[in-house]
Order: structure tokens, then sequence, then C-alpha cells
């Protein structure tokens, strides 16, 4: 791919070709050097995003429906009229490297339509970079004409953090059981919820659920409300029947219009693009520092005395960077030492 | 504190003064700038860590009783004659700010025991602060003259991964119940324990606790060994009971054992000095970049052309940090762009 070639795809995918979305999204899933310096040209071309879209992250432990939930809200939303992305993010097995959720066949029903697009999730992501390449891909799927967008995390923990930062709304998806620690949900999880779902209400769990509901309801009028002062709603379905999809929707569009109409929607889309550009910025400098010829020599130098155990790690870093920086002595990266010969203040 | 402060401070927690090592610690958990500076200076004064530590991590699912083993374990090892100490960590609740793993008066036996020094999870640590708070601490702790630390971590996803980072060991403790998913465990983290106790192996619960160690057993035989071909056991115990607690510990001191034999506790150590010193050098980088005048007023001028979309955060990165490296258009950074008008390979 060339900067040319880059122009055809941003091209392609606009005008709605799948396979040239499929190449951008491999694209920006690469970490190659050169796979990252297309993939920026590429976004740079796609120009600003459609501000009408919605950014859903869909959350919960396994086994509790997301991918039947996921289809079953995506087909409800094409017969509305709508284009549906699904992004799938799985950080959960780093080190074996294999991935359950990079089955696409779990969602057969909305793989096969043409208003959809689903995306399993790229095997070896490390954690720290679901942001990043989810960002992306993002804009991408934005680009190609998908107005709704979900971003899809098998949840007990890590990756949800990251989820909720790309997204305009956060869903989390529980089964019909009694408390959270039971369902291996962090209580950390629940505060970044602005929708929770009892899902499977249906046959012999629908008491179950409704019980469940309950509890999640008196739980969360204990948290402080979200942006706005929004009071998370907690909303019973069953994905395999089809039932309670159309609320869950209605309960999406009436947190969309509330946060939009306390400018919340904006903002939290602001403090987004504000911690990607910081996101990027420390990549980008750790890159040049990691590039430059003189930091490398430093590097062997104070790393071997690093290893000798006579420096601190904190202190090699600081004279790697004042190096890098070319300011050995000055203003910032005084050290406690330079404070003292200067007669540092009591505190 | 000034720099003789830290001195004292330093002589101080060397001598066994048990208030110089609770200051000390407060120091390194603090995010002010002064006291980052003066955390640095001390651990500098510190001298090289001595050789003969064991780094514990022990994690686990809610409820499987992590306090009471530590307290088993521990009281049993300050039999032997060892001194330890216990660093909490919890990052679970990070927008409510409290935390219960603050609860001293959990672990009593050990909170009482003069060779024993137990400090709570500073609450509101953020994820990404702990592993630099906690490196930290370890080696205040250890300058202090504890032998075994133990870096306790309450466990469904977040945080182990920054707690095997810093760990000799990493332990993972079970619940006699049958399934990772039910006890909210994550594949992930069973890969990153060195050693799987299964808890509460006694009175009803025996027969299940023997059921749930064969599981494992088995499916650890299908993840592949760790490092320097060691077969990560799993070992019954009570912590209530006090039974199991020592065959525990002779499966400590076996890997450490194995690990020192083939090298690999020594690499292990060294990959995380330089994790550390990665991690810093992007903190003092970011640090540097925020603190330049110049930048800031880029960043107020691409920031504003950054929020009406006409540049992508990657972008408006590229920008920021080209500029504040004062080379706006050389070498590293160079664009998709700038590689297209020099006629980009084809790939």
């Amino acid at each position: 791919v060339t900067g040319e070639d880059s122009q055809a795809l941003a091209d392609g995918l606009r005008s709605g070709d799948r396979s040239a979305l499929a190449r951008a999204l491999t694209l920006v899933e690469s970490t190659r050097d050169d796979d990252r310096l297309l993939a920026s040209d590429l976004l740079a071309r796609l120009g600003p995003p459609p501000g009408d879209t919605v950014r859903l992250g869909v959350s919960g432990p396994p086994g509790v429906g997301k991918s039947t939930f996921i289809e079953a809200l995506g087909l409800h939303l094409i017969g509305r009229g709508h284009r549906l992305a699904v992004l799938a993010v799985d950080p959960s097995s780093r080190l074996s490297g294999g991935s359950v959720l990079g089955d696409k066949t779990r969602m057969e029903g909305l793989a096969r339509n043409r208003n959809a697009f689903v995306r399993p999730s790229p095997t070896g992501s490390a954690l720290g970079g679901i942001a990043r390449r989810t960002r992306e891909a993002i804009l991408l799927v934005e680009a190609a004409g998908h107005d709704i967008i979900v971003v899809e995390t098998v949840g007990v923990g890590q990756s949800e953090t990251e989820v909720a930062q790309v997204c305009d709304l956060f869903l989390l998806l529980l089964a019909p059981a009694a408390g959270d620690d039971l369902q291996g949900i962090k209580r950390g999880i629940v505060e970044l919820a602005d929708l929770v779902i009892v899902n499977k209400a249906d046959g012999a769990f629908e008491a179950a659920a409704r019980r469940a509901a309950a509890d999640q309801r008196s739980a969360l009028r204990m948290m402080r409300p979200r942006a706005g002062g929004w009071q998370v709603p907690v909303v019973l379905c069953s994905a395999l029947h089809g039932s309670g999809i159309d609320e869950v929707w209605a309960e999406v569009e009436r947190f969309v219009d509330h946060q939009r109409g306390c400018e919340a929607f904006a903002e939290r889309r602001r403090r987004q693009s504000a911690a990607w550009l910081w996101a990027e910025v420390e990549q980008e400098l750790l890159a040049a520092l990691r590039a430059d010829p003189g930091t490398r020599a430093r590097a062997g130098e104070v790393g071997a005395r690093m290893a000798r155990g006579e420096i601190t790690p904190p202190a090699t870093a600081m004279e790697l960077v004042r190096g890098f920086l070319g300011r050995p002595d000055r203003e910032h990266g005084a050290t406690a030492a330079d404070s003292r010969r200067s007669g540092g203040q009591k505190r």
C-alpha cells in the first residue's frame, strides 16, 4: 500500500466496498512501523467523522450471552434502517495467543447481512494497544457508513476501562444470578456502566432475572449518577427470544438524547480525543528516544550500572531522558539531590 | 522532608524503625512532584537491594480467603525466622475511591507482630501507578530487613498483570469450586501463575477441593510450562485450619531453587528492572513535553483543529512531538505523506 493506494483505500471504504474496509482494518491492527504510517495517512484522508453515530461498548461475564444479545440487537437495528459494525476486543489470552472471540460464526445473522460488518478480535492484541486500534477502527467503519458501532469485550476486568474510553455508552450485560462477585464482575466495572441489562429473562430464569434486576437497581441507587445526572437504568431482556430488545434500544436512545441535551455527549468525545492524543504523544516520544543513537549508547552504559544495582531504574530513566533532550542539568528533571544542594525547602 | 531528612529516613528504615518505614512508604505513594523527587532521592540512598529476598505475588477471586491465607503463611514463616512484609494492591474501585483492602485488621496476627509489616492499599491508586508504587515499596521494605515480600491483589483482572511484573513468583489462590469462569478467573490470569493453591480444603469442602485441584492439574498440563520448564504445581491447603501451609512453602522454595538453578530468577528480575526503566522514561519524557512552553502554545492551536475534526489525534501527536524535539521535518516521524512524496515502495 503506497500513498496513492491509501487514497484508493479511503475512496473504496467510503463507497461501501467491504474488502477495502477489511484491508483498512488490517492496516490499523498492524504494529509494523510502515503500516502505522500508512494507517495514519489513511485516517488523515477520511476527514472529520460523521457526528450522528453512536458507539456502544458491550461487556459482561463469560457465558452471559453477549453474542446472542449483539446479534438480536443488531438485527433489530438493521430492521430500523441502521448500519451496524461490531468490533470485538479480547485481550484475555495474551500469553496463549488464542482467541475464542475470533470466531466470526458466533453472529451468523449479522455476519451474512450486508448492513452489518463484524470484525473479530485480532489475535495477540496487547492491552494498551486495544484503545488505539479500536479508536482507529471506529473511524474506519464510520467512514464506511456504519452509524452504530458496537465494541464488544469479554468482560471480567482488564479491557473494560479501555473500551469505556472509546464509547459513547457502556452497556453491561448480566446473568440472572445473585451477586456481582459470583459473576466475576468487579465493582469498578459496574461503575463504568451507563446501562445495565439482565439477559436470559425467560422461562425458568425469569423470576431470578427480576430479582437480579431489583438487586442491581438498589445497588446502583447507592452510586453517584453518571454525567449530567443520568441515573443508570436496569433493563430485562431475553436475547434468545428477542424480548426486551426494543426496550434496551429505547433506553440507549434516551441516554443519547439526555447526554446530547446536557453537552455530556460531545464532552465525552472531547475527553476521549484528548486521551488518544496523549497516548499517541507518549508512543511517538518513546519511539524517538529509542531510535536516538546517543541514547542507545548511554543506555548500554547506565543499563550495566542499573543491572549491578548501583543505580535505580528511576534514576537511570532520568539520565537517559536528560541526555536525549540535550539538557543534562537544567530545569526539568532536577533531582532531589539538586534541590538538596540548592537548599530545598522544609515541608 | 529535605535531602538531609531523606538520609535520616534511609538510616531510620535500615535500622528497623517502623515509623521511618511507614513515612517512606507514604512518600513513594504520593504523586506530588516534590514527593516524587524525594522518593527517588531516598531510593538512591538505599544502595543495591539484598539478593536473597523472595517477592511473592498472591491473587485470587474475592472470598477465596486471601487474608486468612497470608496470615497463616506469614505466621508460619515468622516462626521459621523470616521477616515478612505485606503490600496490598487494590485498583478495583477507582471511581468510588473506597477500598476494603485498606482494612488492616484483616490480618491481626501479622499486624501485631514485630517481624511483620502490613501496608494496606493506598486509596485512589490508579492502575498503571500500581507497578511503580509497588516496585518502590518493595525496595523500601527490603532495605528495612524484610526478606519475604507478599504483594496481595484482589483478583479478577486488572491488577494481576502488574503484580506479576514485580514478583519472583505469582501464586494463585482458588476456591474449591468448579470452573474458572464461575470463580471469575480469566484464562490469562491462570497463565500468570507459578503455583496454584486450592484453599478451604477442609470439612465439607475437602472432596470438592480435591476435585478442583485435579481439574486444575489437567488444565495446567495443557498449558506450556513456565520459564526453565517449571511445571506449575497445584497444592491443597486450609488456611483457616493451618493445614497444607508447610506444603505451600515447600513448593515456593522448590520454585525459587529451580529458578535460581536455571538463571530464570535473576533473568526475571532483570526483565522487571528494564520494564520499570522504560515506564519511568515514558513518565519523564511526557512530563518534559507537558512542561515545555512552546509545546503548550502549539497544543492550544492544533488542539482546536483536532476538536473541529480537521486533524486526527495521531497526526496532532506527531506535530507536537516534532515541535518539541525541534526537528520539524527530519528523520523520525516522517509521515506517510512524506514517504508518498519520496515515492514509497509498493508492498
